[in-house]
């Protein structure tokens, strides 16, 4: 059978680079903010001209962290508490025969130094390092279709969790703010409020400390109840 | 660079036989129908669970019909007449980078025998053979956004003519339509209605006759004013 071969037009640098944590679909956390560099020669401004009229871009990307392994022809939404099958083309999932993902994301701003251009992007969903095969306007008369159905995934996912900080992490996300991430605080509450811990634990007491990375920045978190506690954000260790 | 390999997982069989007179975006012709036939070990029953509770899905494809050529960073869309360039980030071209597609339709039926399932589409814009990468829910949490601005094309194309059909154009779609195609009346003024002509001639005054083909038949037709006429509805001739 024919195949099709595709190169990146562009690479995501994002505040997510690692998996653990990603908002499920664009738009639930605005806080994040992601830059699109786009690769010689589709980095002229010509290739941009018009975009910015538009509020919103499609990023047509590859799963690149997705291993690909034996085909199955189901997987468990997280939505679905991840124990429910769907069909895979009944899911956004990653692991799906072309791991081929597309986000309707804000278009904050196109910035062009010495002709090479970067799209600024907000509410992005989009893993640090991701490869770029596309970008399209968002067109709402096509795109937008305010009357559809949606299946088992009708809502967007809760964003249920109160976060506090402790005084520990308050000091040193302060120490991030101003050294090198500004609005750090509002990223970690947005990516908090979402719960990211595996399905089977909400809902329970847990006295385990969780912990997940933005930036180069390890970020610890405890849990009671509806009540979420960031308790450290400090350098990330690699582990090599 | 790294590149992406990727092989289809199904093909489209639908009423648009060559590019000519296929509307520029999905939902603007809803009498199109068109199948999606899944290729072995993807169309099995498994594979789509879930999926019917979805009215829309997304089609990620191959413009294969799209030659390409040397880069270009801008194109000229239909919808400012054919004379102004934007940039192809800024367009839904064909003529991009990565020639990958993605159209949102109606889903109007699943249907599997012995194992083997296809999907039923309603007002698709897909050439006939045209190969399909994914298929993928439509979310209106994430997919539909309201407020989103559209840049140069915030209005679906007008559809202003008025079409009618001559008496032996009548006669031949009557029969075709007892043959073999129901529904081709419907199809065939939902086509013209938007006046598939090159925007340079549309509001001349224009004795020529235009032709486009769907399914097997090639379609004539003439117009005045505002006027479209159904002339003939004939076999197509292979020119081969």
């Amino acid at each position: 059978m024919r195949s099709f071969d595709f190169q990146p037009i562009g690479i995501i640098h994002s505040c997510y680079t690692e998996k653990f944590g990603i908002p499920r679909q664009p738009g639930l956390v605005m806080a994040a903010s992601a830059t699109l560099e786009l690769y010689a020669p589709y980095d002229c401004p010509e290739a941009l001209a018009e975009l910015q009229g538009f509020s919103h871009v499609w990023v047509v990307f590859v799963f690149h962290q997705t291993v690909r392994g034996e085909w199955k022809p189901t997987v468990r939404p997280p939505r679905l508490g991840g124990n429910q099958h769907v069909g895979v083309f009944a899911s956004r999932s990653p692991f799906r025969p072309n791991p081929i993902g597309m986000s309707a994301v804000m278009l904050e701003d196109i910035q062009c130094h010495n002709g090479h251009c970067q799209l600024i992007l907000r509410g992005s969903d989009l893993l640090d390092g991701t490869p770029v095969l596309d970008i399209k306007p968002y067109l709402p008369y096509a795109d937008a279709l305010p009357g559809a159905r949606g299946g088992f995934a009708t809502q967007p996912p809760e964003n249920g969790m109160t976060v506090v900080f402790g005084e520990l992490a308050s000091i040193q996300c302060a120490a991030w703010e101003r050294a090198q991430y500004p609005g750090l605080r509002q990223l970690v509450e947005q990516v908090l409020q979402a719960d990211p811990r595996p399905a089977y634990r909400i809902g329970r007491e847990d006295k385990q400390s969780f912990g997940l990375r933005l930036y180069d920045i390890d970020v610890k978190w405890v849990v009671h109840g509806n009540r979420t506690e960031v308790t450290t954000l400090l350098p990330h260790k690699n582990e090599k």
